[in-house]
């Protein structure tokens, strides 16, 4: 395994990626860290150009992408407004694809169907990066979170892991609870019911010989994380709001819930959020979620210069 | 005739271009391909500034602009939205450009006046180039396609161009005849009568001496063709509906109209398109769009470079 | 007091600043000039980012700032559009800032809220420049103000400047009227009863020994005057349009209000304009908010270069 295999690769889904594979990511990030902070600059992809190209808004993924290429000497274009491009006009994506792939070395996409990323890597000759296709995959957000667990944690074999929040829809949850079975984590998952980690997933982990634990309170199993990864929980999930009203306030994070945790719990959030984690949270050792936003930076680089081709 | 001659140049229309001009562009355009793929780097443009001034929605010619100004080292800004600009404020296109200016060493313009490109020249210091005011030229638009029609089919003289689809409205059409007839190609214009290209451009090209043909019907010129333009054909431009849908079917390109066609002929599109190339033509030989799309960027680089004044 | 003392430091108020910072910033934005023109080339922010966070539109502050980061080797990431990003979500400003200083090396803030640079400072790692907090500063447009008319007239010392327009919600009046005080000059103010100069104002000015003198009418005051500074008056202000019609023509600067003036009288005005300005003026060698304009680039360079470190 060298790092030629990756050029040209398409980063549509997390199992798309061998442990290794994920591991020679998380590693090459590991070294981007003084580069994604301007301690030292690079050139690695200088005249190179990223296509960002986001049908759905995401300020922190375009953001940190752009960052990312820069940081690396390379540049950006895009589109961040699809009701003012060509799709308007009604053009298929295959055809946006294969337009915006004459201008640059490699696309990122974000997308409101699930399927897209693939079929516009199937289209496009340079290397497509999925970063959230509707309910889909949002592979490099788990690398980062993965990555963010591992500079925390260390090794991720038989650490506990809880989940709480959003884990049906949350887009993130599903990606990185593949990887982190992969890792060797135990997953615990706290929702209420009508958001609880769907079956499919939990058959899936169970005969992957991984321990899991599903849960209503988070209280329940404070005491035992070694990281509590918090989603957002969104009003509109719920047929009642009154429903909604009841169950939020179980889910919130605050410094009375922590009182119970490890005195080395990684708190993280994929962000934003609104009211899942007190503010009150930030001032502690634990808020590792600014953290884990800023190394959307040095992961991201890892990505673009092992897909692109550039050598730090 | 040497390129020093270009610096500084307004790009507005076609016809402000000599023969001469156009070949001394195509021929450094051609030059232009690596860097334009990224296989070589230049640093021609480094520290210079294009602003991209688009007052109606323009992906490809955006994308494709800040590519090319990429690919020669500078860098771009832009206003993309009008209505988040001060335009909204009530501010004249004059002193908009008087104020862009300054921050840029050259500017690209869309905007939905004729005649815009032309004001707005006339008032900066910097070059500006016109990328489609309203129903007016597109000039840059018109050397990708004379490039890549070059590309292909080697010298235009007594080439047989058939242009089919929207040939009264559509904008890129009426530059690419201008040129076409100034390299001696024979034109056949295959529209429904509504959309037939104006009696004044007949006019105009019977008096410059080139072979004219006006048709209703695709197949019965289609053998004959070395190239084939196709453009869309907008619905709204029928004051009845069942009369587009008794029409567009005609001047649909499909592998069943290609069967009597020339071994190498070239297909081409401004894109995007809708449903006037069916999906199948672009697995075929004659399928040129897409290459097309790309010879966007090395042509809009030879421009850039000639009139910005930084040597590749 | 050596440029180190920038390095880091956030410019949320021009009350902020010594008269000795200024007066460093402008001799440096002086220096500037041949690089922001594209004359000469610099590397002094290579791989260095901006963030330009806009949640008000802006074309003009926006696209300096830009050009002013490219001019000195560095890049640009940013929103333009709120209504596309996570604030759309709920995120708070806090939020948002602690996740963009992530990706970047300075944040730049438009934001409808007073205080909300302030707040975005107090959250921030990274230097925060002010460009605008609703009712509140804009210091960086002060310092170009500033140094233009330096530029044009040397020392401010006793000069007379006349302000006029809408004095009282003009947001570029308040922050530069302050810093002229610290300078020395004569202030005229000249506005309709209902956006005249608030009184706090006067008699702040007043204390710090300003000679000052309100006025009604453009004619009575424009033979002195060494410096007018005009700003738009918004029809919106009026509570009857009748009222806005009577008096929008006593404030507009046409050529025959300016037979009384001086000969070297400066023109100033941070546009956009409507009418405040007759066009014909623009052709006088009074009118300089064309170079005003241009002066963003250069002032805004010198800021970005001390804040962010680097040595041009």
């Amino acid at each position: 395994m060298t790092s030629m295999s990756f050029k040209g690769m398409d980063i549509i889904s997390i199992s798309d990626l061998t442990k290794d594979q994920i591991e020679e990511i998380l590693n090459l990030a590991n070294k981007m860290i003084p580069y994604a902070k301007g301690e030292k600059t690079t050139k690695a992809l200088e005249g190179r150009i990223l296509a960002n190209l986001f049908f759905e808004p995401s300020t922190r993924t375009r953001l940190s992408f752009e960052s990312a290429m820069i940081r690396l000497g390379g540049s950006n274009i895009g589109i961040t407004d699809h009701q003012n491009s060509s799709v308007a006009k009604g053009e298929t994506l295959a055809d946006t694809i294969r337009t915006v792939e004459c201008y640059a070395d490699a696309i990122v996409l974000r997308h409101p169907k699930e399927g897209a990323a693939r079929l516009a890597a199937k289209f496009s000759e340079k290397p497509v990066i999925n970063c959230g296709d509707g309910p889909g995959q949002h592979p490099t957000q788990t690398l980062v979170d993965l990555f963010t667990m591992k500079q925390e944690q260390g090794s991720m074999k038989d650490k506990n892991v809880v989940l709480v929040g959003d884990l049906k829809y949350g887009r993130t949850v599903h990606s990185l609870v593949e990887a982190l079975a992969l890792f060797g984590a135990n997953l615990t998952f706290v929702a209420p019911d009508i958001l609880q980690i769907p079956k499919e997933s939990v058959k899936l982990l169970e005969k992957a010989g991984i321990s899991i634990n599903l849960e209503r309170n988070l209280e329940n199993v404070i005491a035992d994380a070694d990281v509590l990864y918090v989603t957002r929980i969104q009003k509109e999930r719920f047929p009642d709001q009154s429903e909604y009203e009841k169950v939020a306030g179980s889910y919130k994070v605050d410094n009375t819930v922590l009182r119970e945790a490890k005195k080395n719990l990684t708190i993280m959030h994929p962000l934003p959020r609104v009211d899942e984690i007190a503010p009150e949270v930030d001032y502690t050792e634990n808020a590792k979620y600014f953290k884990q936003t800023f190394n959307a930076v040095p992961v991201r680089m890892a990505i673009l210069s092992l897909i692109i081709g550039g050598q730090v």
